[in-house]
């Protein structure tokens, strides 16, 4: 029985993220408080940094949680790695796009736009072609939680080594829900969030670097005394029997999370991950078109862990969102940009990558769309047993 | 029953962060998660805000929590409120003067110095001095968690407001547990930590921004995305009917224990709170006299909250401070910078400010040191009776 004297309501959140929360996960999170320095606190950090790891697919020596939310980490990189004049390709193909765009400019980045529509990847020609004059990094966005796109990695790593050039990515909603090998696609810096398929609260964002990148962290000229990855991996980046270094106090308790976290997720085994995310989203896909609810991103470019699909004519957003948010309890997110109003976010992380929560949003939406809930219930089962 | 698979060990944290964080808070903690532009949440936040600012003791119209750890909020007070060029004076008198040094010189500041030695107050006639010439921004550390000392604000604001210079403010570790009116004492912007005084997880940094600085912020222009006020407070600060905008995803289970902090914090109030702190301080201040351990800070320049005590001659610092966690479960921090190997600094802090905690400390300590265990309980209790 929680002694807490606030409260907070039910929700099933199927959302863009934060996702469920495990109770598993709750109950790591509420773990006692310990010290940053704590022996026992830097054997988790060891155990945390070999998780990010495996669920990055990289051996990378740097794996390591960065103490804000999603945007702390595509922070993190950009102003570690990028310097004033550097010219960076930026795939631009929805919300996150630009916000990287932004943070690139505000860095002093000559910032070379490549856009697609939203909803659609971008032609890997076009960020080829924009490969073609020297530049210094190419930044696309792996899962574009703001359409439910995933853009292909293939062949940029080579354009990128061609000029000495690093590749980086946000992955922030794709990691361990849809495919992905950071060291297959040569990927240079990534960065990710918690509150995604990895089912753990928001507050952290994993990271990685590759050897490549790590020299051109800027060595104490980093624009930022917090996000200094030169004195972060004095904490984080264990060498061999050297102290751990204090820079700022870890968020403890969120690291408990994330180790967690990670502990479920490499219980199932990444490839069974993927693969059930994969069979949600397209079960799910399919009970919402029995509903009217089209699917935005095209056969081969959708993002497994989040679909995003169109609403019909003549439904408003916010009149079928907020009730069932507050009556249902069951969140979704709406559109976002030229998106808004035009589109819902469902999210397919992890826990909520099931039939019983589906089958619940499922049979909420035909009822306050008033669609047909047998049929849409029968076409999630039946892609479940596909 | 904890269903978590991962352990850590039950510590008694008496040192100078994080602090003991009670069962209510980490219960609250472990609410589920919820989504960050969920009414629920947007409630939760108002009264964050709210007691923030009675914390505080402000009127100001943003109070926040920062979405990181305590320098977090440095680092969002400088990159939105100081241009390059700009003169700013910055008092140093321990690691946290430094760091904010750093952080100033990376934003480009012409950085004044005036500095102290580590373990004593900056003499308010220095500040003064160095604010003869035109500045923009004067920033001490109201306590310096490096060395225990209480830093004097009166007499800055007149003369910040003379030259329409910002008075900024460290107060991580002395937010309601030593004296601290941000509002009497004229301070334009302060930020903090929740792991101190609040007893709650690190991760969040606490901080006030007043009329005077809120038009400095520094719009679409600051040198990170993910601190940028200019879009922070379109989430954070509730304007009438104005639907919250989504910035990032705040960490939403830090905010419930945060809120669940500052409950606890009111119930108590602030100024039994600050007596209970001074009360703690020179109980065990007394105690550990007896032991040998003489207080760094002179009688008048102390920090309630944080007691940091001289090594007697002859005491290694590791050979007892190891132990005391490994095999007493008791942590207290070790010196900093100069003071490394010479000093232990010892938190008195929330509920570490309390007769049983500090008794248990009392006894450990003499029982490494050889002391006289009865003397040193009798004058810890002696102070609490006081």
């Amino acid at each position: 029985m929680s002694t807490a004297t606030i409260r907070v309501p039910d929700r099933l959140l199927l959302g863009s993220g934060p996702s469920p929360v495990p109770q598993r996960i709750l109950d790591a999170l509420a773990l006692p408080t310990i010290g940053h320095l704590d022996p026992a606190f830097s054997a988790l950090m060891d155990d945390v940094a070999a998780g990010l790891r495996k669920a990055f697919r990289t051996e990378n020596r740097v794996a390591l949680p960065v103490s804000g939310t999603g945007s702390a980490g595509m922070e993190s990189m950009v102003a570690n790695l990028v310097r004033p004049g550097d010219r960076v390709i930026c795939g631009v193909h929805g919300l996150f796009g630009e916000r990287m765009a932004d943070e690139l400019r505000r860095h002093g980045a000559a910032v070379v736009r490549v856009e697609a529509e939203w909803g659609r990847a971008i032609p890997t020609e076009a960020l080829l072609e924009a490969a073609s004059a020297p530049f210094a990094a190419m930044f696309v966005v792996h899962a574009e939680t703001s359409t439910g796109v995933a853009q292909p990695l293939d062949g940029l790593a080579d354009a990128c080594r061609t000029h000495d050039a690093l590749l980086l990515v946000d992955c922030v909603t794709s990691l361990t829900g849809h495919p992905l090998d950071l060291d297959a696609s040569g990927v240079d810096a990534a960065f990710s969030g918690t509150q995604k398929c990895l089912n753990a609260p928001p507050g952290l964002a994993p990271m990685t670097l590759g050897e490549r990148a790590l020299p051109r962290v800027r060595d104490g000229e980093v624009p930022s005394w917090y996000f200094d990855l030169s004195l972060v991996l004095g904490y984080w980046l264990k060498e061999a029997d050297a102290p751990r270094a204090y820079h700022h106090t870890a968020p403890i308790n969120l690291v408990y999370a994330l180790a967690e976290a990670l502990a479920i997720v490499h219980e199932e085994g990444l490839e069974a991950r993927w693969a059930r995310h994969a069979r949600a989203h397209d079960a799910l896909k399919d009970a919402l078109a029995v509903l009217g609810l089209e699917r935005l991103a095209p056969e081969g470019e959708q993002l497994s862990s989040l679909l995003a699909v169109r609403l019909p004519d003549g439904v408003e957003d916010a009149q079928v969102r907020v009730p069932l948010l507050t009556e249902d309890g069951i969140e979704i997110s709406g559109g976002l940009g030229p998106l808004a109003g035009r589109i819902w976010r469902i999210g397919v992380m992890g826990e909520g990558a099931r039939v019983e929560p589906q089958e619940r949003l499922v049979r909420a939406l035909a009822a306050r769309l008033g669609g047909d809930e047998t049929g849409a219930v029968d076409a999630l089962h039946a892609g479940w047993s596909a």
